[in-house]
């Protein structure tokens, strides 16, 4: 499984993926999910993935391919993201052409995702959502994120932090509550977490970042995170019309087995 | 959509369940999930209903049915709630061998899972998932809880919070902010949220209730549980490593509409 994040801000745009694949329960690898594409002063585009790797991995491939051959259009002279979206929409249709019979007749599923944002001079920061069959989605100020992979668990915190005035301070705290929340509730989303962060304008990507395991700053989030939200609940009141155990001394029973065996009413 | 959640505590069980269903985007109804059997001093039993509305209240309304049959086994007279989960999983099955060549003529998606709990005098408190194919599991200490539905925003908190040791006014509260972040992030989870609390080897169901949109409770637990999110999540420490924005003042830029309007490039 995967996951990935990416923000639209005011402030610019902020990237992450985790790294986690697998191919059956035995199989775990670890592969970078984030491809970034920089010409410092003309373009700065990441592109996120999830679904089957081998169909990311040959469509990014092919798009470095075309991105050799200027005189075509490609990702280093497309006027517009839009462009680039298609672009990448073009080579994953290509790919899904060409696999897709061979992975279906071996039952193997071909879905594949991108999310693909940046920013090339002329243009403002865009961001956009690549589906399985090559067409897409924009970004706007109403639902300024998208997601891939196992996006459920990661998407509440989200929902409450990020609106289009999210500074990038709190837009990267924030995609790291989402990971820890995600990565508690589903094991195949896993470290090294992979960060990019583009301030609007800037035209070049200066804050990049892998997170490993153990990662202290991560580490740090994900603690003060978990304790304070124990302190938040614990503080919530309780309900009045509820059961009248004392929250000091939880009802304590006889183990299932203990009652079972000697087929006692408990009663 | 749905969402149900019941908890199998040291100190008893505990079974919330929101009340939308529909069927199409514009054919949205309110359907209680919930279905109750007691027999004060001897049973209670509850059971929480997802998935084809049809299916689901035609296997309760064959439980109730057999139930007026002395002569055979039923959830009246079943001597452990393993027989009740059986009973269930056998209703189920007869639904699906009579109507699922129906639907799926019609494209209609036939699956329904039930959470069933409860407790039997002679046994202890024991909560079972029925599988939309009749077979089931039973909740153990390691994995005190089940939902169906709608089931991942919920997830995190209750990973959290939850474990066999929680006091039921805990599990509560937890459940209900579960259920407020399930409702944030899918429309078609919704008010009212039936809950009820059974106390171990109480063999009663005195704790039964309903909770409407605008529940001074459920509304109080929702805004003191947001207002705590934004505290604790604003006390985070900001990443050194990232973007410079000043936090206070976030960078502004131009509407999309602007600069694309104008051509003019950024830098």
């Amino acid at each position: 499984m995967t996951y990935c994040v990416a923000l639209k801000l005011n402030a610019g745009l902020v990237f992450a993926s985790d790294s986690r694949t697998n191919a059956g329960i035995d199989q775990i690898s670890s592969f970078k999910k984030m491809r970034t594409f920089v010409n410092r002063g003309d373009r700065v585009i990441v592109i996120l993935s999830s679904g089957n790797l081998s169909i990311t991995q040959n469509a990014i491939n092919q798009l470095e391919t075309q991105g050799r051959s200027p005189e075509q259009q490609n990702i280093w002279n497309a006027t517009s993201m839009f462009d680039v979206a298609s672009l990448l929409g073009g080579c994953l249709r290509h790919v899904q052409n060409t696999d897709r019979p061979f992975l279906m007749a071996g039952n193997i599923d071909v879905s594949a995702n991108f999310i693909v944002g940046g920013q090339i001079a002329g243009e403002p920061p865009r961001l956009f959502l690549v589906y399985s069959e090559g067409n897409f989605i924009e970004a706007t100020e109403n639902t300024p994120f998208f997601q891939i992979g196992e996006i459920k668990y990661g998407k509440p915190i989200i929902d409450r932090i990020i609106n289009s005035e999210t500074t990038l301070n709190r837009a990267i705290k924030c995609l790291l509550v989402s990971f820890d929340s995600t990565m508690r509730s589903n094991v195949s989303v896993g470290m090294p977490i992979d960060m990019a962060c583009y301030m609007t304008d800037s035209l070049s990507l200066d804050n990049i970042k892998q997170m490993q395991e153990g990662d202290p700053y991560f580490t740090s989030i994900s603690s003060k995170w978990s304790e304070g939200l124990n302190s938040v609940f614990t503080q919530l009141p309780n309900p009045e019309w509820a059961c009248q155990t004392p929250d000091a001394e939880p009802a304590q029973t006889p183990s299932d087995g203990q009652l079972q065996n000697q087929g006692i009413p408990p009663i």
